[in-house]
């Protein structure tokens, strides 16, 4: 019997895809959930798999990853999106993609599924990731192949008794470790501001410190390395950041994207760490570096913002994007100290031992020709 | 006698240069000095230039062609810093090269004379002005030829009974209604705050209001229109904005900029309503345009800016950027609203005529060839 | 019943699509046949569409259309592929949108269809263009529905009695007036030179003329408006270039791109007065346009290049670039003259009213504020 | 006594130098000239220098040091002026920058001079490629100091009995290994063909052999390596390249640029061997990487030229743009079949290991977080 290998969130629709994908391609279904830092109960999303029909249901821990391999290397590049917002869901998709990829390969599946609808700003993103790695593999995406509003996807479920969560919340809400994104048919109005229900990280006004709290983080490298002088690993450095920055409210961007059909799409991003680092990375880097350098950085965050965007992460663009921005990283060590207050994240100081000039000669000796 | 025609700040270097063009050069000294919103009392400028030795001193006031002329433009282009600090004076340039070119007609001078120094990002951003409108015209910057600190000079202009004034402030100011800019050797230890005595148009934290203001700035076709839903000239708009966000301390900029050498520059910006009215245009602009033009609008806005900063004002390139961006501006009308607090400007709500997708089918009829 | 308008090109797939999109979408099937200059018996093709099945079938002359409408737009443009090959195909695809849009109108249908198979470089770019000029129009595509072989389809065909051409010629190739472009499995050897009879506009090698020709393009305003002085309409001057540079195998281009996946893509192009008007224009642009305006419209260039070949003609980013575009054009008049010699086109000449320095200087007069 | 270092080029601005910067400077010079295959009898030139005054005459052969260290990054990198032209000058000054370094050390000298006019599209490029090495040293240009036209020059020199060359050609001709580029007042009628004899390394038509030549270049991670399957070293390549493509007329280039002001500045360049070598790279690379690079590659060849002509090749920026381009020229090793006929460059051929899409994958293991 041949078997498909599922990226399982524990959601409506990746849930009904299970009995789906059994029926339609005549296929066991193994679940793959990845754990990148969304929260909830990742036991109970196995659990959920494995009533819905799974024959195996894996979860993978790859918040380590995420930070180190994905979240650093588009900090470094400074890749945001053009408004500001930092890229965090598109970020953790080349990992989905890879966990398919390994437990394929494990279970000798002959093929992957996900429950991406073909909606959205970057329909094929994960398509494209998937192919990075296998261009050969078989991909199948049954929320592009039914014609289910969601309402009868959950009529589809409960007829087939698979346990999905009630469909009371209009926001649709994804994240990892790195940001929180929300959009809603109740967000649709854009003179309307979001109400305040929906953040979670980020404090409300009337609950933020009367007083600016002053942090400063150290970079090496362009890699974030200390809190206060308190050297810590990635993930507790962005979780404690996550939490300092999200007491004072910052890290809350309200955007609208129109698409070429003229639609537009309001997001709602979370992101107290993910602004935070931005803001004192791109800070530093002005400082030790020069103009001309800086000014080709920007173009560089932006085809780099456009790859996360796109899906490209494993191809042959990455890794040359790479290249540029850690030679331009090799200066980028020092300390920035920045003043959180009421939702703000203002840069108040900044130093480090590339601010002289010194070092801008090229390190090879000056050698006569004969 | 030769005539020379001197852009006239009132400063030091500006005041030593008459004697000095007048000994050098054996040419009779015509000042201009051009207002532009800087502030200080003209007249005594005018009566300074005339001390000085200056046979005539005009002042022109270029205040409302500052705003329609040069800064709508570059507000409508969204042409920032890459650290997202308005310009300020280099948007001033092109009209004091254009006062220079019309007062040498008038009084059928042979060279003009400015002083620039030299040093700086872009020394030869006036020349540049000045060449776009007449290549052939003399152009003489003394303080480019003398070789004097600015002690050496306030000798120089005591020993020729000059009045200037006093060399007790560290720092160097320079601005227009768009914002000010502040350099100093005291401002060299990036590391340590700028202090608050800096600052004249943004409060200090102690002073702003503990509550926050919410302002909705109106656009038609990309211009500011009206605050609040009052209709108002651009120099009061500009004015007003600048009284509100101001005594939220909004428009705060501390950057510093490196040059190919490694020497580092660091500049203190306060620009309260650019700050306001840049993050206001940019967020309409997105939400009435789709992604893809979003995208090379950013694209234009880059060099826009490096065309302000180099002195390209008066050049086909910007002629040919600004029908670009006056097309993309069709769409720019609608209102954003704002809030304002603790030195914080954030975007809560935006409505637009253009928000709804009908008008992106093009508007010539479907013609059937035969 | 449901009536589908089907772009029809009179070949296996389009003409397969006729009985096929009667027995799937039990619809009504009337084709439209755009003639764009790509040569055959367009006649032929229509009496080919009724014997398929289709109840109406319709041929819209836009050749005109073509050549001033979108050919001219992309060359003052400057709109390339980055390897130098000038965008035929692609160009065309806009004019076969509003084709089925038009007659959609006319016939009341209520989808559009297409031969597109969704391979290639740009799969979705005829959709692109079809939602631009209506978001809410639904579109079929039976060769992205149908999983079938050339071979398979032809079989299919043929049960159907659908007459189709034999499949013997092993390239596939398509075209217009602008240009036709050469793909084939035959072609895949990169190393291996792609066979003199691909070419029929063309001379090879031996044919070609012992002398070198040279021919004089006039421009005004970026438009070609005369060969030798002598003015002719559009589609007249394209077809005297291509005859006069394909006489001396001017426009042959052997192309490859590769796709992310890895995958090669080798396209054999031919286009002599494609390349010859884009070498022209390109030439006498940068005669009589200062530097700065040549680097700028390369980013342009290159930008509307991906807009054609995305199929986002009709987009509000389209004409944004073309308000730049058109305004750099002002000065592009004047004649250039080229020599034609074995397969080269080189430029040995150019004029322009523009060529001097006078007219940089900005139009409006010099205002003085007060 | 104060020593100078002057770039000495043999020509009559750097030997009227020699007295003018021994009266205004009160120095000794000391000239540097360095070999970079321009051609020329250095030994008459060294020879000149010492009659002209010069208390040592240092002749240094960086022809090697051009190829590899400079010439060949720019090759990879694919870096051309807009309409083609390859920039053989403009590489060769970092290297006469080092040259002025090294002597000025070796000889305990306080300033370095150059006969750079500060006229031409980058005045300044020598200047601040002397600065990328060393921000603190003294640069005297008497070019830019002394107001004399040619004849002046020419008139000083005679008085002082400086061994000049007549001033008989009005043609300034410049160049090294990498291509010869002429300017001249009598070039400005840009409607006129520039005379046959202007070239010295392309033969005119009538001398052209009747038959195409075929040749093929090898290429390893970017760098050319062989000829017709003959691996020779890079200087040997280059001039081997310049006499077989020389022969058939390849490597003629007709420009006009335009300044700011307006004024039009005609190049002829001649440039076989980098205009064979930089057709075959572009094509190569395009075959093995995809199109995502290649559109990126040609953003990175726009900066990497401008960098050049403006002197920034000692600079962090263009170490990055150099770790950029490494990467991509992983995959850039093949051969390249070029035809050269009639002045023209075809390609008719390619072959790579890397063609194959087996390598796109990333090495790294596919690893399970846990």
């Amino acid at each position: 019997m041949e078997r498909i290998v599922l990226a399982y969130s524990g959601g409506l629709e990746t849930s009904a895809a299970i009995p789906w994908l059994r029926d339609a391609c005549g296929a066991e279904v193994i679940t793959v959930t990845v754990d990148l830092g969304q929260g909830g109960e990742l036991e109970e999303v196995r659990d959920r798999a494995l009533a819905a029909g799974a024959v195996r249901a894996h979860v993978l821990d790859l918040r380590e990853e995420l930070a180190r391999a994905c979240i650093v290397p588009a900090l470094k590049a400074g890749a945001m999106l053009d408004a500001g917002a930092p890229l965090a869901l598109a970020l953790g998709r080349p990992l989905v993609a890879r966990a398919l990829l390994t437990i394929t390969g494990i279970e000798r599946a002959t093929a992957v599924a996900h429950g991406s609808s073909g909606r959205g700003p970057h329909p094929g993103a994960l398509d494209t990731a998937i192919r990075g790695l296998n261009p050969a593999l078989r991909i199948v995406a049954p929320a592009r192949e039914w014609a289910m509003t969601r309402q009868e996807i959950f009529d589809y479920a409960s007829r087939r008794h698979i346990p999905v969560p009630a469909l009371s919340s209009p926001f649709s809400v994804a994240g990892n470790l790195w940001g929180r994104s929300i959009t809603s048919a109740d967000l649709d109005d854009s003179w309307t501001q979001p109400p305040d229900e929906l953040y979670v990280l980020t404090k409300p006004p009337a609950e933020r410190p009367s007083e600016a709290a002053c942090v400063e983080i150290s970079f090496e490298r362009g890699v974030p390395a200390a809190i206060n002088g308190v050297a810590m690993p990635l993930l507790d450095l962005i979780s404690s950041l996550t939490t300092i920055a999200g007491a004072h409210g910052v890290g809350r961007l309200d955007l609208v994207e129109r698409r070429p059909s003229g639609r537009e799409s309001r997001i709602v991003h979370e992101a107290p760490a993910a602004v935070v680092l931005h803001a004192a990375h791109a800070d530093l880097e002005a400082f030790v570096t020069i103009a001309e350098v800086e000014r080709f950085s920007r173009i560089v965050s932006q085809q780099y913002a456009e790859l996360i965007a796109s899906g490209l992460w494993y191809s042959p663009l990455r890794t040359a994007l790479d290249a540029f921005v850690d030679r331009v990283q090799e200066r980028v060590t020092g300390v920035v100290r920045l003043e959180l207050f009421q939702g703000g994240c203002r840069i108040v100081g900044r130093k480090s031992p590339h601010a002289g000039c010194g070092d801008t000669a090229p390190t090879q000796p000056v050698v006569v020709g004969a």
